[in-house]
């Protein structure tokens, strides 16, 4: 049952597909162009990319009431009869509400090309099939998982940005600095590099704090002999990039010095896994056997990386192989994070995190920081 | 047909009723208690908010899997035979793969107190009355609009301090900066000043720049003359506050001066027909009434507010009536923004917003700024 057109409503795909880089809109994709809905405040803006294109490719339609109405408008005026949606993205309450909007429209079935479609339950009878209304995933995802030529040359520049403020760690979480005031002087480098804004919430974890892979920066000073994992990440031209280090202060040593250690292998084993052909779940494993080798694998309780582009998580996803989730081989083009880590109460945390591109050959590690600051 | 139970999905629904703030989880709102699902990122952080509650109100439920099937099971466990979901946050992937899961283990229909459910068709069959998972809205929402006592004195501090910086725009908005670098001025205060984070991509838009509502900072440097629009927020203790000054560079005159005179007039007018009983679309109504007297209804192409919470946007919704939309009286305790513009291509754009606290008897303005700076 094959679909006329894909209702893109996730933002980073519109971004993908047009340039347009608002808060709000929404994509039609026909067979030979694409419909770019904005709301009054964006018109000026989409017009101005699509200006440059061919006549028509991407024709802007602005949005006079609900981006439902408009949808619904343009499926009976553009007469498509079956049309996917982001099921991924697109919430049930709007879904709902589109299904009964097209089917306000379109009391009888839709036609294609003159034919009566042959499904002839109405639109808001129910899910995936029923109706105009096809539920799809991942259709633009699959595609912005490999990366062409110009969005490999945004992740080198953004890569090497974020490398040079890494090596500045160092002088950055030192003893008697709180967790906040290191994590907004990596903020103010990533700004003054060039960043737009961080990808996330900058973590800067020290000592008992290290223990938890996602803690939030704290009042806590930084103390001698602490492991401070440092996690930060920031958006450049659009593009995310994403890079961990774990300092200990005053130099690695003790217990957590056998945590720096494993941890640094197993990253150096995922890596040397990642190539074309190799699926997600061989690169997590080769870090997971190295933890689970030095007894660390109940340490090791999150996935070996993600996918990174317009978003900061994105596909693949390099971990455990799931049920239903896909773990397809990985191919050139494609970036993604490596960041095992190691976990323990009592002891702390470490975690080292590069960013790699998938090459022909095997891959070219983006960042560029010693792995022990 | 009611529901035995609540899944909350939405993140800030999940923090609202629990204090949990992680970046996944589910809660199953059950009558006499909560099941609170975190994945093992999360369980320590989830274990001490439970610990004060008395015994057994709060659930900690680690997630081994993923969680849907952890929610799946807990279905089964406790006997749920209509889940209510939260439709404006579930996507139809999440609402398929739940149906099926639940499905799985309960190929024949739930009971409750031991008597058959009368509805047969299984749980993946449609929306939203097949089977056990129901269509709601705004449950959660409906309860976060009204603010208690602790709230609204989180809601006066942080107004407190947004204003505070609000009142140096006029030092930090030169001739000779760029609007990102006035932007970043602004960050670094907020951050000084105690909040979190932006509560959005602070604006900062000048001379033609300032006619788009929704301008991101470019390089532009701000020149002798310009209208410039500063629209900025933060989160403090969780909470978002959010504020817009207009400045005129050197002096409020000329064509831009008839746009501040007439949104100024808008948002008094606004402000005084805020209070409970009022309908936020008559809210809306008291500002469009001014703009247009002034020939200005074209120019103000958005809505008047927003209501502020632990999101930046959450309801009430304060514009136009429109069809399927809430406009439900204001009461007592809601806290919405006021922020009328005007926006003329040639001339420049004005808006100016503060945020406000209905009352008993009227409202409160929170934030505490001249109008013109």
């Amino acid at each position: 049952m094959p679909a006329d057109a894909l209702l893109v409503t996730h933002l980073p795909n519109i971004r993908y597909l047009t340039g347009f880089a608002g808060t709000a809109g929404a994509v039609i994709l026909l067979q030979q162009r694409c419909l770019l809905m904005v709301d009054s405040r964006y018109v000026t803006a989409a017009r101005a990319l699509a200006s440059p294109l061919p006549d028509g490719l991407l024709a802007v339609e602005p949005v006079a009431n609900s981006y439902d109405e408009a949808i619904a408008q343009a499926v009976t005026r553009e007469g498509i009869a079956r049309l996917a949606i982001e099921a991924a993205h697109l919430t049930v309450a709007r879904f709902n509400a589109l299904a009964a909007l097209i089917h306000r429209n379109n009391p009888r079935p839709a036609t294609t090309n003159g034919r009566p479609t042959t499904d002839e339950r109405p639109a808001h009878d129910g899910l995936p099939t029923a109706g105009v209304l096809l539920a799809t995933e991942r259709v633009v995802e699959r595609v912005r998982m490999v990366k062409d030529a110009a969005e490999v040359a945004t992740f080198r520049e953004a890569a090497s940005r974020l490398s040079a403020i890494a090596r500045r760690l160092g002088e950055m979480a030192v003893p008697g600095r709180t967790e906040r005031e290191v994590a907004d002087l990596i903020e103010d480098a990533m700004r003054r590099a060039g960043f737009s804004h961080p990808a996330f919430d900058t973590i800067v974890a020290s000592g008992p704090n290290s223990a938890l892979p996602h803690a939030s920066p704290t009042d806590r000073r930084l103390q001698s002999g602490d492991p401070t994992v440092l996690d930060f990440g920031g958006v450049y031209s659009g593009y995310c990039v994403d890079l961990t280090r774990t300092v200990q202060l005053g130099g690695i040593s003790g217990e957590p010095g056998r945590l720096f250690a494993a941890v640094a292998e197993a990253q150096k084993a995922a890596i040397a896994a990642v190539g074309p052909g190799a699926r997600p779940s061989q690169v997590d494993g080769a870090a997971r056997a190295v933890l689970e080798r030095h007894g660390l694998g109940e340490a090791f309780g999150h996935g070996t990386g993600h996918g990174l582009g317009l978003e900061i998580h994105e596909d693949p996803r390099v971990g455990r192989p799931m049920a239903n989730q896909p773990d397809d081989p990985l191919e050139p083009g494609v970036v993604i994070t490596i960041e095992p880590g190691a976990y323990v109460p009592g002891i702390g945390g470490v975690r080292i995190e590069d960013d790699v591109l998938v090459t022909a050959n095997g891959c070219e590690v983006l960042t560029d920081v010693p792995t022990f600051l």
